[in-house]
């Protein structure tokens, strides 16, 4: 059982491994919760009904979920590569007439049906070997979920597997997951120019091992000069804990311009901003009643600091190891909204010089 | 005709563009030499027969002349998306037993057909939209050839173009044919990293309007470090000429090390050696009789050329507009080769100051 939905899944494992004969993650509840969420809002939005992709459905658990609890489903794809996969995904899915199963490679699924309203990537581990037949496969205006769970490189354990996986130098930082995040936003939008499209973050969070990110597929490649300017570089320095957004990576200072340490950095990686306001606010009005606690949780939190414009969120303990005031007197002190990044964590466009005087009172 | 072959093409057109029905380009010719003569060689290095991929192999004349003019074909394989292309190609590979035909899409035949000894990329344009497919296609020590035809945003006439399609500043200069290749080789390699394969090129030239590089792909991912420190940056000051390839794009001035004034970059790029010493040496002893003159032109400058490290050629009237000595002479008082990127260039691995002080004896 997940969402409003009942369904066959094989026997739960000790171990959630990809060498499942159908791969299920009752952690990933929570990522479904989302699709349905955003695809109610953006079928409003559009006003229409949306051709969907699954092209690694597996248990066929995410279509189902879609086709029972929301009205935004004209015709869903499923594909998977394993045969018991797409037999198990019928039988789940048995009665439902707007359904057509594939059994092939998700890449050649993808590049042979194109033209969809949503494609939902959820691999095992990196989408990297995804994105690009999905970016062809999407229609101009349509939505992509992406989800990487191959989360460790992303945030800094493994700095030269995200160099090669995402062109990219990773930061370990106490805000890794949302540099992870912004690394991988930053990934997508480049697979989508190097195939003359445009793809614009609408929607991203971090949960547990994995991270998720949706686009929209923008018209023509003009709107591509705005996006490049948002991708950019984070400076970092572990000492002082200054961090600092550069569009340019020849504008980074080789030493930290507060404390004069040296000056590490992350990127390149998406330093705009996440969250589209519209489609926020149809998710926002939307019946959370079968989600998960933790889906309105993060949901909640993601409201919150959407209205900060300042990406790289802090936590207090980064300032000292002295009694620091509770979350609730931060955010009132600082003009500060909580993060759904971390439960100790907010966000505040105020400047870090006076976010560092401020707990350096109590450090 | 062309090389050792005769051929039916459809009737040349005033214009050579992507909306003929068969696309056949003779100033290709040259490509697909190149693509005989390293087939052979690889072949022989290899001491076995290939399986070969063509994708969009258009009238067949690619396969046709590796058919006839090689013995390094075990099977080949046709693929165009065209069906009329398929079918002029049938007619013209008539009679050849170890051939198969594809009507499909580049990239779906790649992917449902793996594991190709040599794979050619040679579509109208950028091959950028099929390197992923032909590098998940193509075999662990597999060969693999690939053409770019929009040397124009590669050369710096589009430097957004070419942010976009291959992440990276072009750089406008006397060697901007050299640059663009390195650019091309820079996100082929790239794309292999995000793939975790590694691809190390092999090969490589400028010719008119097209460039074609060549890369082996390689065991495992070792050896993505040793190829990863090949990938960096050019400086160069508009003003004195200075050049010099940078590792890290940190270290990279902002003003020539030189003559202090504003000092451009391109990047990034590839550093390192372009060519296979082993691979080259086979190929120079293959007989270039059936080949185009330009074909033999290009190979003996690459052979000469490819004894100097240093990248980036010169050209003598860079440094001024006197009488400048003839090449023969510079080749000799420099150590210098000629080089294949430009009748009038040389390469030397001497350092900048003092070829620049031999010419400024004659500006």
């Amino acid at each position: 059982k997940e969402g409003a939905v009942e369904f066959f899944i094989p026997e739960l494992p000790d171990l959630i491994s990809k060498d499942m004969e159908v791969f299920y993650n009752p952690f990933m509840a929570i990522n479904r919760d989302f699709t349905v969420l955003i695809l109610k809002a953006y079928s409003k939005l559009k006003a229409k009904k949306l051709f969907v992709a699954d092209p690694m459905s597996a248990s066929g658990v995410r279509v189902l979920r879609l086709l029972k609890e929301t009205n935004a489903v004209e015709k869903a794809f499923l594909n998977d590569i394993k045969k018991e996969a797409i037999e198990l995904a019928q039988k789940n899915l048995e009665g439902h007439q707007n359904v057509e199963y594939f059994n092939k490679d998700a890449n050649v699924f993808l590049l042979e049906n194109k033209g969809f309203d949503y494609i939902d990537i959820d691999p095992y581990g990196s989408p990297v070997p995804f994105l690009e037949s999905a970016i062809k496969s999407l229609k101009t205006g349509g939505l992509i979920g992406i989800t990487a769970t191959d989360t460790a490189s992303l945030s800094g354990s493994y700095p030269f597997k995200a160099f090669r996986r995402y062109g990219s130098k990773p930061l370990d930082s106490e805000f890794y997951h949302e540099s992870a995040l912004r690394i991988l936003i930053k990934s997508v939008i480049e697979a989508s120019f190097r195939l003359d499209s445009v793809l614009k973050p609408v929607f991203g969070f971090s949960y547990r091992h994995f991270l998720r990110a949706f686009f929209v597929k923008l018209k023509g490649v003009s709107k591509a000069v705005d996006i490049s300017t948002k991708i950019g570089y984070i400076g970092y320095c572990h000492s002082c804990k200054f961090r600092e957004s550069y569009t340019c990576i020849l504008d980074l200072p080789k030493f930290c311009p507060l404390c004069g340490d040296f000056f590490d950095y992350g990127g390149p990686l998406y330093i705009g901003s996440i969250y589209d306001n519209e489609l926020l606010n149809i998710m926002k009005d939307e019946d959370f009643a079968h989600f998960h606690k933790d889906t309105v949780k993060v949901f909640t939190n993601i409201l919150k600091e959407s209205s900060i414009k300042s990406p790289w969120f802090y936590k207090a303990n980064i300032f000292g190891k002295g009694i620091m005031p509770k979350l609730k007197q931060i955010l009132k002190d600082l003009n500060a909204k909580p993060t759904h990044f971390s439960p100790e964590g907010f966000k505040t466009d105020l400047d870090f010089k006076y976010v560092k005087e401020y707990f350096e009172k109590w450090a």
